[in-house]
């Protein structure tokens, strides 16, 4: 057995079974291998980006890594925006990239860069196998690192020849390491905050965010007349009718402020302190009061869901208090397209169990609070902020659910970075619905604009925010890439639109003309 | 003046006034002085390797740095491939890339990332400006480095507060560093192996690519029974009818060895030592014969054109010697599809100074030897080996030289990472053919499978070579993105194809069906 075989098999022994791939000659060993091993779900990219997204929205679904492959150091580069944004959702990867054969690197061909250098700044940890009898280990410590307590993304660099030199076999998964335990200290101060009673606000991120944490953190606010807030973005929660509704921290600074000027104390579970996206000349990079007390129940790479069990245990708070969502399904509504109507006709059309993948910007800053009531189902947030990110996620999450309708919820200027995610669910028929709000600008940026104290924008500022010239056919786009597809310019043909989509299996977009 | 407008300002005055742009909300301040500026010609694209190819194309042709505006760390990063790719073409490129404002940088907000080691390996020269009063000078010292000998990746990193703040004024163009002049002994040296007569090779590429150097170096050829060749890819390379005629170092391998083993000594020009592109496991790295020397006339930042002047002067190298290229323009070829027929067709179609991008990887091995006598025009190559860099650096080449007609020739899998170059060319109404030859699969991989020693691949392998399930509309993406399209079927078809691209102005797109 080669380096590579020796590799495949031991990322399915450590449980990754499927890889998200966009390979050169360099990874030829790799792809090889799949043929004399069985078990390896290989899904093609056309674009490192539509990959490593993947991989992002997998792992959300399915709780564990998945694989990528991809071409040495520009290969990597390519894909580097979606696993920054997989990096601050603590996504589990494993990215297997090919550098040359050791011999040849010292002659600088033109492949040559230092892709250790291109990892970094996106990866949580790098390696470059130093040889075929390494392969293996590396391997297997690469996926022990990405299932580290946060998911982290792991970069195991691959020489080629590496990878076409005997091995001595296969390894298996180091044991994880466990959660660090809260200290009771910490847990008891929080009590002793929430205690007090004065109002304050538990704001929830990452691993608070399960169905049974979130029915724990409600019974702890219903206890301690606590508030409930999510961060802006969530790497997954599930919501809707029968699970505990969450208000989440609104993206604007102005909403921001406002919605936490009533607290004099945030708990922190699972989430990182509430600053703005962006700083501003005029507003303050912190959105809680000034007199605001920030207390973390954990920190990162924390055992959240024991902790906030703890800190129940100690307010004795009941789970059968806890208030779940009633449903609260409106009829379609009809008449011309606005952003309340298509948040009512969603929350009208998404069936039991859906994902939805949120990139919608601007068009979509109501959908959140519009599908509250609506059937249970998971909600995938950005939390790295970089566009590009919503239909490759879809793809991923969709590998890892093909149960479960998806539907990638997308502004035209953030789907037009890599729109060839629509290929991937075609040749893999996944389930997927992408809603693309044709507004034909980078709308958010003309809000950036006023925000940074830019003015009011003249000719040659404006050009840059608007993608009218010429209109981009975004249904034709799809139906290029195999994706069947329609326009619609009224909440009727949305309606009509979304029903289709979920009585009817394999991809498809939507086109919403605004 | 702000820092953004003292930037616009310092760029205008160091001759940069072009820049691609995909901007956000860090790079506001930058939009907006646009507004108050005039001069600067900002392009903007929907994804940021358009961007860089696109500065990569400008740079090729213009003969000088275009800026890039691009927003934070995953914006450079997704524009990093082909800018890898401008790094080993030698292209100037000025990157400006937002950061967050500094103060909001320690909150860690979700688009914070190490933007300068996501900068480093594909760039020369990485700066993060401390001030607003810095930006101008920053900026100056950026083109100054972009427009050294060889030219350079320069990246400039704004945090937002720089760009909003009052500044000093606009920079001025440091004096540029003079190219090394080549020390006299190495040019007596390399006259000295020339005089000896073995039939040397002199290899040119990089700087000795111009038409006048041709001519000097064809001038020592003759005087010294040598031969010319050029690297397998070139920056840019004047040929056709007219010019001094070069054949190409070959891509494969065995080719390769086979083209140079007749020499016992190579003379490089502008031109690295012959190395293979991928190393394999039973195939040397170096292409030269084991009992080849190699001696370097120049070394990376000499100047080349003095030092072939004065090596022609040492040998009385007669320019009016030269035989240039005579006219070999082909009638157009009829019947089916053939690599060879288009290449012929190629030949006869291309107008006078057309400028050739070539990234048509297999289908296209042949178009360079079958359009050595076409009208005389620019062939622009990949020398980084990062596909995805034909069609951005096709809109590049087309915005520095609007009154030339542009040819992309791509394979169907490269020009599927950046497909959105065709909206640029659509909304700048740019003059560029892209033909994309649609063989339906990673042809190239097919090959590379072999000749690193990964056998005959099975089904899942071949799998994941193959682009034809589903077969990808290329013109009807092309149509979606604003550029007329069509398919042709036949080497008529090609012809007639060709004939309305030369006919008339604006994008076209043409996909060959093999």
């Amino acid at each position: 057995m080669n380096g590579a075989e020796s590799l495949v098999r031991t990322l399915l022994a450590c449980g990754v079974d499927t890889c998200f791939a966009n390979p050169g000659t360099s990874e030829m060993h790799f792809v090889a291998a799949l043929d004399r091993v069985a078990g390896m779900r290989c899904v093609l990219g056309l674009f490192e980006g539509v990959v490593t997204g993947a991989a992002d929205g997998y792992a959300r679904i399915a709780g564990r890594p998945a694989a990528t492959l991809l071409h040495l150091g520009p290969g990597l580069a390519n894909g580097l925006a979606n696993l920054h944004n997989a990096k601050r959702a603590a996504s589990p990867i494993v990215n297997i990239v090919g550098e040359h054969a050791s011999f040849h690197l010292k002659f600088d061909a033109p492949l040559t860069s230092d892709i250790e250098g291109v990892a970094r700044p996106m990866s949580h940890w790098v390696r470059t196998s130093r040889a075929a009898s390494t392969v293996a280990r590396d391997g297997a410590e690469a996926v022990a690192a990405a299932r580290s307590t946060p998911g982290q993304i792991a970069t195991l660099i691959l020489p080629a020849d590496t990878a076409w030199t005997d091995a001595d076999g296969m390894a298996h998964l180091p044991a994880p390491a466990v959660p660090s335990q809260v200290d009771e200290a910490v847990v008891r101060d929080v009590a002793a905050l929430l205690r007090r009673r004065e109002a304050p606000l538990l704001l929830l991120g990452g691993d608070a965010l399960t169905e049974s944490n979130l029915v724990t953190a409600a019974a702890i606010a219903a206890v301690c007349d606590a508030k409930l807030m999510t961060t802006t973005y969530v790497r997954h929660l599930p919501r809707g009718a029968g699970r505990v509704a969450v208000p989440r921290l609104p993206y604007p600074v102005a909403q921001a402020l406002q919605a936490l000027a009533p607290y004099r104390s945030i708990v922190l579970i699972g989430a990182p302190p509430p600053v703005s996206f962006f700083g501003y000349p005029n507003s303050p990079s912190e959105l809680q009061p000034d007199d605001c007390h920030i207390q973390p129940l954990a920190q990162p790479g924390g055992n959240v869901t024991d902790a906030l069990l703890r800190l129940a245990d100690l307010l004795q708070a009941d789970q059968r208090s806890v208030q779940l969502q009633a449903p609260d399904r409106p009829s379609p509504p009809r008449g011309p397209l606005s952003p309340d109507g298509i948040g009512r006709a969603l929350a009208a059309a998404l069936p039991d169990n859906a994902i939805v993948v949120d990139e919608a910007i601007t068009t979509g800053r109501g959908f959140y609070a519009a599908t509250a009531g609506a059937a249970p189902h998971s909600w995938l947030g950005n939390l790295g902020g970089s566009i590009g990110f919503g239909t490759p996620v879809g793809t991923g999450a969709a590998v890892a659910a093909p149960d479960r309708k998806v539907f990638c919820l997308e502004g035209d200027g953030s789907f037009l970075y890599t729109p060839q995610s629509l290929w991937t669910q075609a040749r893999e028929n996944l389930d997927v619905t992408t809603i693309v709000f044709a507004n034909r600008s980078y709308n958010i940026l003309k809000g950036e604009l006023a925000m940074v104290g830019a003015g009011n924008p003249g000719r040659r500022a404006l050009d840059m925010l608007e993608l009218d010239r010429p209109a981009i056919d975004i249904a034709g786009l799809a139906r290029s890439f195999g994706v069947p597809a329609r326009q619609v310019g009224s909440l009727d043909e949305l309606n009509l639109a979304l029903d289709h989509a979920v009585a009817s299996d394999g991809p498809k977009l939507i086109e919403v003309l605004l």
